[in-house]
């Protein structure tokens, strides 16, 4: 692995327009601080990566399975985490939600899915996409911390649920579970028989202060969950299309294995190359990224208290998503006040909570200066 | 659009090693004829085009839809079949077979899929994955002609069945429909109110002597029938992640939006790019393309004529795959003898058609050379 420091260098606002089409799609003076993508240059190591691949010719069919993505990823979760599933564990699939897809399809249930809300704003309908009922577990706005409530868990599970999609570390929550919570949900799962598909693709981004552990890596998870990772990310490269889909049981992975080829064969060699790249090279531009998200939390923190104490914001332990609680300044729609007077495009709160008014997610991947901009303009848009 | 001739550059061994890693992953000396890629390089100008996006930084989101791409694909139906879809009609899929899903799901009614056999082997199990009853409707290896037999397709509409998979130009059967043809599944289709998903990504490939029509371009099918195009098989570029679901009934497009985003969002934006270019600047690479794929068709009648006279192969009117039935050899696996005997890979028949022992496909797009060491070798073979 390489480990040389890498610096993390911003776009500028006419670089991003040009990098970012989705989430800088906005019109001229509109900051766009919405969809999970950050306003930093790709890592240099992953990018050749992926060209040196064009300059090779390599457009077409990706190998059924690379081994090699396996060796990688294992190696990386091990360093990072000091956890690791076995490389024949990983599989190729998309993108994280086509692989929770593949997951529900597969190994669970036809009962329902709980859903802890607010929750990624892709995923919700998803468990409906599967045929399966979507069981939302909801966070209140007013609670104090996000927690996963396992009495309402076990009632979800005693009604006839069958499945937990869990996202962790969270978005929007911002959370990183504890090891003592991850065993509580486990022991409340396997009262019941239940699986667990652990969303983990914000894993890399856990900032100081907090540690990722991985559901797979608790004792007894193994028999009944799955976990689907990806350096897509942390590293930009959501376009390049190759997450992974852990499957630590070899029978759950004979199952897998007995599935039409059209259940999941659209990953891109592309996105398999990039992924390899940044778990073995990416990291000293993952370390300078995580410092850089750590300066933001911190900046974002200060600037809240200066302009909009009003606002809570839980801690923000781990993504560059901090969830924020706008409603003591009493608009309806408060991600839609501050596009329209303030020229700040944040992700809708109702987006993550069906009928939430005063919350919005906002992205802090940016420069301090922008985000600064940011939150004065929020503060002005909000008064 | 570009119309200058661009010609085709054939791989050597050891380029083809590199630029297809699934195809070529085959031991030394072992020629593969099997997965339907191409031994020649990619369009530069399209390869250019992917280049200039990374260049650019771009590996994130692609835009929830791009009305370019709807634009680019309008014209070169257009240009290349005398119909073309509304530009609207048009939506950004991951690749062809997700498409069909993404139709079976979302337009079909709960009962079976008519899929027609020998069949696409990737495609052999997707309508079980979508939840639906797989209905295979033969054509026996002894039919003079491969045709969909109008009574037996009526038969299993009346049986419960309520989709047709049309897969035209057809893979593995070379054929191109005719509109009487097309006129006639229409026909039927309309008396039943069954649907239609037209699987067209080897339109492009309509060799010399045949024509395609698209089943949207046949009246009154527009409230029944989507079609799934790419520029992918024709450009080898399947690991860039886009195809098109065309979809012409302005109903079918609002129940379409009105999907959760996990349904269908894992494009990737270097797949929109690629087949922006292709269509946009294409011609002059597909037209040698077209060419030379005409002079492999004759060159393997010659070969087969010459080496294997028992060897039955129907007339190749589309891409670049032939359906060969060799049971006349006597063997229970002609594809594994091939392998074992020959050193060459061929796709087997039993992954088209359940049962065939005979039959296998072979892929011609290679150079004259290799396809004539091809076929000495099955002679060896086979004998």
């Amino acid at each position: 692995m390489t480990e040389t420091r890498r610096p993390i260098v911003d776009l500028t606002e006419a670089e991003a327009r040009l990098s970012l089409p989705l989430k800088w799609g906005v019109p001229e003076g509109v900051i766009p601080a919405w969809v999970a993508e950050m306003d930093y240059a790709v890592d240099p190591v992953v990018l050749e990566a992926v060209q040196r691949m064009l300059a090779d010719g390599i457009t077409g069919y990706p190998l059924e399975r690379d081994p090699a993505l396996g060796e990688s990823y294992a190696a990386w979760s091990s360093r990072h985490f000091g956890w690791a599933p076995q490389p024949e564990a990983v599989h190729e699939v998309v993108d994280v939600t086509a692989g929770v897809r593949v997951a529900l399809d597969v190994f669970s249930g036809p009962g329902g899915v709980v859903f802890p809300t607010p929750g990624y704003n892709a995923q919700h309908g998803l468990a409906g996409v599967t045929g399966r009922a979507e069981r939302l577990l909801e966070v209140p706005a007013s609670a104090g911390r996000a927690e996963i409530d396992l009495d309402r868990l076990d009632a979800l599970f005693a009604a006839g649920a069958q499945t937990l999609l869990l996202t962790q570390p969270h978005n929007p929550w911002g959370r990183v579970f504890t090891r003592a919570e991850l065993e509580g949900i486990r022991d409340v799962v396997l009262r019941h028989g239940a699986r667990v598909v652990s969303d983990e693709i914000h894993a890399p981004l856990v900032l100081p202060g907090a540690e990722h552990v991985s559901y797979l890596s608790i004792e007894g998870t193994h028999d009944h969950a799955v976990a689907v990772v990806a350096a897509s990310k942390a590293f930009n490269i959501a376009g390049l299309k190759c997450a992974q889909l852990l499957v630590p049981s070899a029978a759950d992975r004979a199952r897998l294995a007995d599935q039409p080829m059209s259940r999941n064969d659209s990953w891109s060699p592309l996105g398999v190359a990039a992924a390899r790249a940044a778990y073995d090279h990416g990291d000293g531009w993952l370390a300078s990224l995580v410092e850089r998200l750590d300066q933001q939390r911190t900046l974002l923190g200060d600037l809240l208290a200066a302009h909009l104490p009003d606002v809570r914001m839980r801690p923000l332990e781990a993504t560059y998503l901090a969830w924020l609680d706008a409603s003591a300044h009493g608009h309806d729609d408060a991600a839609a006040v501050a596009l329209e007077r303030g020229g700040v495009m944040l992700s809708a709160g109702h987006s993550y909570a069906p009928g939430s008014t005063g919350q919005v997610r906002l992205n802090i991947a940016t420069s301090p200066d922008r985000l600064t901009e940011i939150v004065e303009r929020l503060a002005k848009a909000w008064a």
